[in-house]
């Protein structure tokens, strides 16, 4: 079978290389020129995966229009801010393709999901999929075991495309409930920042495990609000996602809470996703009359600059209260 | 406030150094007499806690007796397959008095947990409180914030010992759960145990978070089945205590999985509360039929000695389905 990924960096790269090597010919689309010849001269995306060589049968280009050639299914990994326009400029060559979405977040300038931007542009979720899980891009280039879900607000296509695209190293679970699955995706990257802060402050790993649940438990909430289904977000695209962001080192969230806490707060860290997910969650969650602790929080500490110390404090002295309230 | 503490292992003995640095008397009650001695002369437990102060308002004791005497809330934390004869034999010491259970895990012999089992001693759970969640015992003893859940079947009493045990460095919340905050910890051993042999195995951060996220699963429909709240699950006492075990270095449950992934199977290891719980798991959902298949290849490699490649093996080329079902 033959696929596109539209994307260069790290995960596109990661997806192209593990399709190519379970016997799919890709063809991977970036949008830098001297990283499509690159990857076709020297096998490898020494720019933005540097280390993974890349099977036979995928090869880049640089032209759109060539990548989506005689193809059905296409994974847009493009970076989340500029995935709309992307989508937009290229609205009638995508017409009537199967889109997996492997992006995750949500566009600040308009505080929409990638989905309700999708169904803007395109009219019909018919063909939009996301993907979404628990997946550091090298270990799925190393053809590492791992699982995530894929989702379109039809179940049935869903497990179709699930099983055209699952493979034994790679795993994927169907679900239709497109909203949570990819709000999981997003909001995980807020409490990641935050564990990240809680761990560069040397709390421990109780302190890391409780932000994680209690994090969760926010998340849901807002997800809820919403529209998102409850149970999806103790799924693969939720908790599992969540659970790796906070505890891996590849983690740049994780890592950028670190640098924070470190007392680290200069632009050429502001480029994390979650970083524009803090913002977009506390415009949310102001607007739907939501208490997201943590998530405000993290928000306090890199806009308005106040000391991660102070916040921690204030978090731990709320009144008690019962758990699932 | 006074309170008793009986047991004088790592979690204990990080219970009386915490209530006892916040101002409560405690008493700690030590099977060995040379403990008790240990902990009174050289306000350490060098045997099970080493390198941890004892505050002055803690005092150690080998006496039953003595260590109740005038005492309204008792913590529970005697190795769990000890723990119902201990109350059987000091019964008529604990009648009346609350008891707070802080030990973790399933009775092999009568496939009990520990709420039941007081149950059947004492006739009624009316004074009887579960604590449970993410707390490495040693993290709590350094003073590192953590937060955890205490649950009575009455929520009403559950909040009122909250309010009287909350403290600032170590957040606490409310339950009426008991069934579900006990079978958490319990049953989390068992994943521990198979991400310890994922990570000894080399798979990597997402094969870790897929069997959390997917054992996560397997825990909920298990104790769903044995009347406890589904939504329990995903708190402190469920995927908190689940991750903090599945992650942290500190596990003795998660080093064994490392040591068996190695080909280290000798006995000197079965020492570990989730190699009983295993074999409890699966009698349990054998009972009850339910499918845990990450539990199961767990009970196959510990008990009948299958090789874990093989075991993972199956459980990649699971046929593709739902993610919720």
């Amino acid at each position: 079978m033959k696929i596109a990924v539209l994307g260069s960096g790290s995960w596109g790269s990661a997806l192209s290389i593990h399709f190519g090597r379970n016997e799919f010919d890709v063809v991977q689309w970036c949008r830098e020129r001297e990283v499509s010849e690159e990857i076709n001269s020297f096998r490898e995306n020494r720019t933005y995966l540097p280390g993974f060589k890349y099977p036979e049968r995928v090869r880049a280009t640089s032209s759109v229009e060539r990548a989506l050639e005689g193809v059905e299914i296409v994974f847009s990994v493009i970076p989340t801010q500029f995935t709309a326009s992307f989508w937009r400029d290229n609205k009638e060559l995508l017409h009537g393709k199967s889109l997996v979405c492997a992006s995750k977040g949500i566009e600040i300038e308009s505080l929409k999901t990638l989905s309700e931007l999708y169904g803007e542009i395109f009219g019909s979720l018919e063909n939009y999929y996301v993907l979404s899980g628990p997946t550091f891009a090298r270990e799925i280039a190393s053809g590492l075991p791992a699982a995530a879900v894929v989702s379109n607000e039809n179940l049935e296509r869903a497990l179709n495309i699930v099983k055209l695209l699952n493979t034994p190293s790679f795993r994927l679970y169907a679900s239709s409930d497109v909203k949570g699955v990819e709000l999981g995706g997003a909001l995980k990257n807020v409490i990641a920042i935050a564990t990240g802060i809680s761990d560069g402050m040397g709390f421990g790993n109780n302190a890391r495990a409780a932000l994680i649940t209690r994090g969760l438990h926010e998340i849901k909430r807002l997800g809820r609000k919403l529209g998102a289904r409850e149970e999806t977000f103790y799924g693969l695209s939720g908790v599992g996602d969540l659970v790796l962001t906070c505890t891996g080192d590849l983690s740049r969230n994780r890592q950028f809470g670190i640098s924070i806490a470190k007392g680290d707060r200069r632009e050429g860290n502001f480029v994390v996703e979650g970083v524009y997910t803090v913002k977009a969650v506390h415009e949310l969650s102001k607007r739907l009359n939501i208490e997201m602790p943590i998530s405000e929080a993290v928000y306090r500490i890199i806009y308005d600059g106040v000391e991660p110390k102070e916040v921690i404090r204030e978090l731990l002295s709320r009144p008690v209260k019962e758990e699932s309230s």
